[in-house]
């Protein structure tokens, strides 16, 4: 395992960059116009990264923390400043302000927390003589957070890519790809890793309504990075798994709880069932960092959105209509998925199978499973 | 029942007319322009009649079957005929005319077999003495097929109703509505029975992507008739299934086999194997001229349509791509229900409940179960 995850470290170069370091900027992917048009953001300053996270041209939990730790390396390039102590001021001024722009993504608190406290020790310790050195270190530091994000994926994907045969055809669901991570992403991490290592599998990606993601993220960054890709309307996950025009489905998830119950993008459940029903493995990717042990399932509160996300579409020329703008509406974000429906879950650590309680428990305790 | 039949036909007026015969035009509730816009076509003549069922200012096998009628009894108003024999020219012109306008309309082709059968038959017995006789002969038979067509869902209605408790909340899929049929439609008329009996009931409609003839057309249509309905995403079917948020579905049916598989709107087998998974009821509404007791399941091609379907939406501004202009897609037009799912099939002639073969033959054999 780790001689491959060097391999694909050194070799795996996406066609879409997501995020990318130029040592005095940041070039960022600006999702927002997405999939119509490819525009970078080259962010130079704290309040432009800052910005870029708060306007959602970058999105995901771990992209916004990568995003943020440049932010972070910026904050002692963006301008002269006199000495290392100025420095550590203007590097707690960035993290207030980049900690302020999503007040409820982990991601970006530690990746914030991280590279001060790197700032820290490296002017304690004496390693950062002078401001120079200290860009040098936060530098390094970020791409390491970046780093070790597409290591970890690397991984996921290296499990995930065993459950795949050449020729097969992978349902997803919303977009838990490149574009929501900076590298491999977690669903799609299995099918960048078997084509990188020249299995040939194609994917069949649901609209997922109301935000398209399905449609307008993963289609997009699937095709760009040569993927063989489908849209369906949400409406067709049922007969495409039930006439086997799918061999197995890859999700990611928001949360998995200790008895296996996942909460992912709403319509995750609907692909399960129908998976589990018609004999179509259902697996399920994320990083051991999604599992929360504590809450149970009927502690989780299902979060309900703006009514208009569903009233409308997101086109080419922003948000439409498609209905009566004051008809009542059930907007839930996401959905449960309970343990018999799903097949595995893939980490960065081994993967998951059934019974899930027991084997999330042993491989969450245990030593690294390589 | 047909007493009840009677009185609910005496008494019923829906709020919103979608097809209205006035003597001397047809009033046409212009669908294309909903739900953002309330427009009614005044039809005087064959051609405009034609133009309206080829646009899709009206849609639905009824509706389109019921207006083809009107449009026959306006052929010999829309201008002065000499003669009877010059009458039956103009409706063999008409019926040709018209009969081009969906060649694969089984209702149209029935509505104008029969219209020309009558006015024939009145010419040959003498009923029709002049051109004005077989006018409003005409005019007669268009308001019978209509007619029939009202008494027929609300008896679906009326053996609908009586698997409805008050309070309950509905599931659909789609629109076989008011919209599809000019009455009660199939899928609603127990929900338009229940509300014309004073029993409260309520509707989720999901969206039904590519089309959201959800969204746009079943919210519309029981808003306006007065019915409590929420939209939500197609994504969202799970949820409110596996959370009991509806008590029961019913949803229409374009054809239905002899085992009692049922062809419906692409969707129409998600809420059913989710339903049959959490035991929430699953019910399709249709009259005894959807089932096709000759083919079986893998007989029956699975229609595929224009994929720029999937790739825009329909929005106040028209289509509008939601995603890349030439993106591979998938888009079939209806999916196929296995009878497991199936808890029972709603007719104007009875409730057919498992096992579905047996009592299929059984009730369309038998007289009439009333």
């Amino acid at each position: 395992m780790e001689r491959l995850v060097a391999e694909i470290k050194a070799s795996y170069r996406p066609k879409l960059k997501v995020i990318e370091w130029r040592g005095d900027r940041l070039s960022l992917l600006d999702q927002r116009l997405l999939p119509f048009e490819v525009r970078y953001l080259e962010l130079k300053t704290v309040d432009g990264v800052a910005d870029a996270i708060r306007n959602m041209a970058v999105r995901g939990a771990p992209a916004i923390g990568i995003t943020a730790a440049y932010g972070m390396a910026l904050a002692v390039k963006e301008r002269p400043l006199e000495g290392l102590e100025q420095a550590l001021e203007a590097l707690r001024i960035a993290k207030e302000k980049l900690a302020k722009t999503r007040p409820t993504a982990q991601n970006l608190f530690w990746a914030l927390d991280r590279m001060y406290k790197r700032a820290e020790a490296a002017v304690q310790n004496g390693e950062a003589k002078n401001v120079k050195d200290l860009a040098d270190i936060l530098g390094s530091e970020a791409n390491k957070v970046f780093d070790e994000e597409f290591e970890s994926e690397i991984r996921m994907g290296l499990y995930g890519v065993q459950l795949l045969q050449p020729g097969d055809v992978v349902l997803t669901q919303c977009n838990a790809g490149s574009l929501a991570t900076g590298a491999l992403g977690t669903a799609t991490a299995p099918i960048y890793v078997a084509k990188h290592l020249g299995i040939d599998v194609s994917v069949i990606a649901p609209e997922t309504r109301p935000w398209q993601q399905g449609a307008r993220l993963t289609a997009f960054e699937l095709r760009e990075n040569g993927v063989k890709v489908k849209v369906i309307a949400d409406t067709a996950v049922g007969l495409v798994i039930s006439r086997r025009m799918v061999n197995l489905a890859i999700v990611g998830a928001d949360r998995i709880l200790a008895d296996g119950t996942v909460f992912n993008k709403i319509g995750t459940l609907n692909e399960a069932v129908l998976a589990h029903e018609f004999g179509v493995p259902f697996y399920v990717a994320a990083p051991a960092s999604t599992f929360d042990l504590v809450h149970r399932p009927e502690e989780v509160k299902i979060e309900e959105r703006n009514p208009d996300e569903v009233r409308t579409v997101r086109t080419v020329n922003g948000n439409v209509y498609i209905t009566m703008r004051d008809i009542d509406v059930y907007n839930p974000v996401f959905d449960a998925t309970p343990p018999k429906y799903i097949t595995a879950i893939i980490t960065e650590k081994g993967i998951i199978t059934q019974p899930l309680d027991r084997n999330i428990r042993r491989l969450l305790s245990g030593p690294q499973n390589t």
